[in-house]
């Protein structure tokens, strides 16, 4: 026993030595390598994919990308180094040194002393052609390739620094020193759950979030709409008004927006110049306007008074339609708009009653944004027992939400939370039309490519 | 219409300027407060819970909680304001100021000028009891309400911190200066998608990762096992062995575990004294020491020459059982273990011919740990086409994974990955027995109480 407890110990501490081949240098990221100002000629490797190779009368020109920055890194050698296989979409490990590029656009190239090809591209098979500008509808056949392409991966890297700016927003390091009023002093719970789950998180932890995937059955085609999205939640309590709500609505989506464009400037600026030209207008109108607040009441009111003809007449206690929300938005100069109380009738039982009347609403609110409408729904929860026990009764839901009535029987506080569809907040920074274009694998009625 | 536009800035200006009637003083974290050691008499307000209420002659003390930390706020106040409604449960709202506390135990206390009742809480009919300290499995009985506990809120602050800290071991803000082998230069996607989906990006960005639910329709009672449970996924390029791989794995789990020990040990002190007793040594003992390894070969041999008498009869090729996984740690000193190695009958299509024999194997890994069993299951993946399409073509799977098989034409590159059951890692460094309560909602075979 003790013998194989000894191997055991040998085995390790040879794995954890280095082996006896000589090593190779450490890899590096392109991204890194780029960075790499003093270029003093270190020996590195570089593994990625070949984005374009052109050989001159002794040279050959390769650039390499392995996405971790929409820029490519020059590798440069002696034309001995040419073959067929180092081609476009090909994946290969360079070794060399970094020097200072004579080139104009790039501060750095790779002299390289050794090219490997790891894997071939079977380039006419390859359904992502050398130099051409794909449209998007021609990329989304080809979920398990596009990301090979200058503009998916620029959108998933935006995608990435995103849902990580959404972490900081609510949850920032205990390191940084943040404003107080960005301060969510909260637990991050990853769950399907939803909201009324954590309303269960916020009565003992009083501020909580969660992004996660959601689903809905909708039979829809639309540009903005998934069977399966991403959706940012939040729930706070001791909201003393819809106002707070709104606050870190507002909060979340430029503090977000401002670390995106900030932490990947260049994969947001193709966005802005191929996909939406005129978007970075919009976009920076937007982030340097306060958000407007208008009621549901206001809101029906403009509809009524404009000359559009709508499909949907527009109707007090009627909902919103697409159309509306497009109108609202424009009639507000193409600034964030902020739509609360809403009629009882229109909303679930869990919505704040306002107790107003004739027309009796609820504390909700809804964001509209341009090009893409509703990007954020939220409401104050009814937090009185017996105003929740009768709205329950009514709709004969008692039974099954007895539990949800027990958080208003045991140290019940005033809260309330919203949650924003995280792809069409994508859509909205970025300028990209169609919902299928922000997330890896796009799930939608009738189509589960992958 | 500019009427109503002007209505609108109307509206909006008088929103964002501060009301008429006085503000109360800003709303302090029990946290915070509890760090303010100045104490300098500010005027505060602090929102929370009840979690005891003690009257004595002319003082009446309360301990405040709001979840954003394991201790408790002492409020001082004159006895004039107890009231039958201030008890254990109740939430409340206290105002006034923060001063050196002369109580041992804490720095600060909050000396009230003001109490409010926000919600009561019907003592008879709240499960949680004053005092109680109720057994794990009475408290599953209610999900809505156990995190009004100290263990699970404990548990579940932990739970927040290891997400946080899983996140910057794969994704280290741009600000912070990390050591190269803990940089993983990469988008991090949130998807339900799993390894297979993992590949695709890795294709790209050569190392990625991602952290959701995941579902398995598993028959069983376990307190290993949940239907829904969470994972951390990563998958990277160009790696060149499992060792490559399983350097991850031990730089995952100790990272993770330093950064969560170091920003909640109050918590973690909770679970360890309470919950595991004896659990601080044991995890002391795993972080301390470098992982070991051996071969799926070696456990069986290790296994076969145990004194031990198995329910299932230790053999090679055939699956390594749950009572074979705790002899082997157990064997190992309680250090994880890595095992690797495994023979291709049992596994996966896409996991690495080791072109082997007698014995046929592939180049997969299990992390096992003490206590829990599997922690981690990875390999390297089959890059070579020709391998990967004989493989399929075994499984009848060829013209389903065509897509797979596609990602081997287009420039392959050698790839691996892995997938950490997270509530299993929390089980693991918490000690928590039950894996049904690491997770705010568990759902497992004939159960989804929430």
């Amino acid at each position: 026993m003790l013998g194989a407890r000894c191997l055991l110990q040998a085995l390790r501490s040879c794995s954890s030595a280095p082996c006896a081949r000589p090593r190779a240098p450490a890899a590096l990221s392109v991204r890194d390598a780029l960075r790499a100002r003093g270029a003093s000629g270190e020996r590195v490797k570089v593994q990625g994919w070949i984005r374009s190779a052109r050989s001159q009368k002794e040279v050959l020109f390769l650039h390499v990308n392995d996405g971790s920055s929409l820029e490519s890194l020059q590798v440069v050698a002696d034309s001995s180094f040419d073959s067929r296989e180092l081609a476009f979409g090909s994946s290969v490990e360079a070794q060399g040194q970094l020097v200072k590029s004579p080139s104009r656009g790039q501060n750095v190239e790779l002299k390289a002393e050794k090219i490997e090809v790891i894997g071939n591209c079977d380039a006419k098979a390859f359904p992502i052609k050398y130099k051409e500008r794909h449209p998007l509808e021609y990329l989304r056949q080809y979920p398990h390739l596009r990301c090979r392409t200058n503009a998916l991966a620029s959108i998933l890297r935006v995608r990435s620094e995103a849902t990580a700016a959404v972490h900081s927003f609510f949850k920032p390091s205990s390191k940084t020193k943040v404003p107080k009023e960005n301060f969510f002093n909260v637990p991050a719970f990853l769950t399907v759950s939803g909201q009324l789950h954590l309303e269960v998180m916020s009565g003992a932890f009083t501020r909580v979030f969660t992004i996660g995937p959601t689903f809905r059955a909708e039979n829809s085609q639309s540009r903005r709409h998934l069977a399966e999205f991403y959706m940012v939640e939040a729930e706070i309590s001791f909201v003393e008004s819809l106002q707070d709500l709104m606050q870190v609505m507002e909060g979340l989506f430029k503090s977000t927006t401002m670390m995106v464009l900030s932490n990947c400037p260049k994969d947001v600026e193709l966005c802005h110049k191929f996909i939406a030209p005129g978007h970075k207008d919009r976009l920076e109108h937007m982030l340097k306007n306060n958000f407007l607040t208008i009621s549901y009441t206001e809101a029906v009111e403009i509809l009524k008074q404009a000359s559009e003809n709508f499909t949907f007449t527009p109707e007090w206690g009627v909902d919103l339609q697409t159309e509306h929300e497009k109108y609202l938005v424009k009639h507000c100069g193409n600034i964030p708009v902020f739509v609360i109380n809403y009629p009882l009738a229109l909303k679930p039982f869990y919505m704040r009653d306002n107790e107003d009347g004739p027309h009796h609403t609820v504390a909700a609110v809804d964001l509209l944004v341009p090009g893409v409408g509703e990007l954020i729904g939220g409401s104050l929860r009814e937090e009185r027992y017996h105003f929740l026990e009768q709205r329950l009764a009514r709709s004969g839901l008692t039974e099954a939400y007895q539990w949800y009535l027990d958080l208003r029987r045991f140290g019940s506080v005033p809260h309330g939370g919203f949650g924003m569809g995280f792809e069409r907040y994508l859509q909205c920074i970025l300028g990209v039309d169609n919902i299928k274009d922000v997330i890896p694998f796009p799930r939608f009625t009738h189509s589960c490519l992958l």
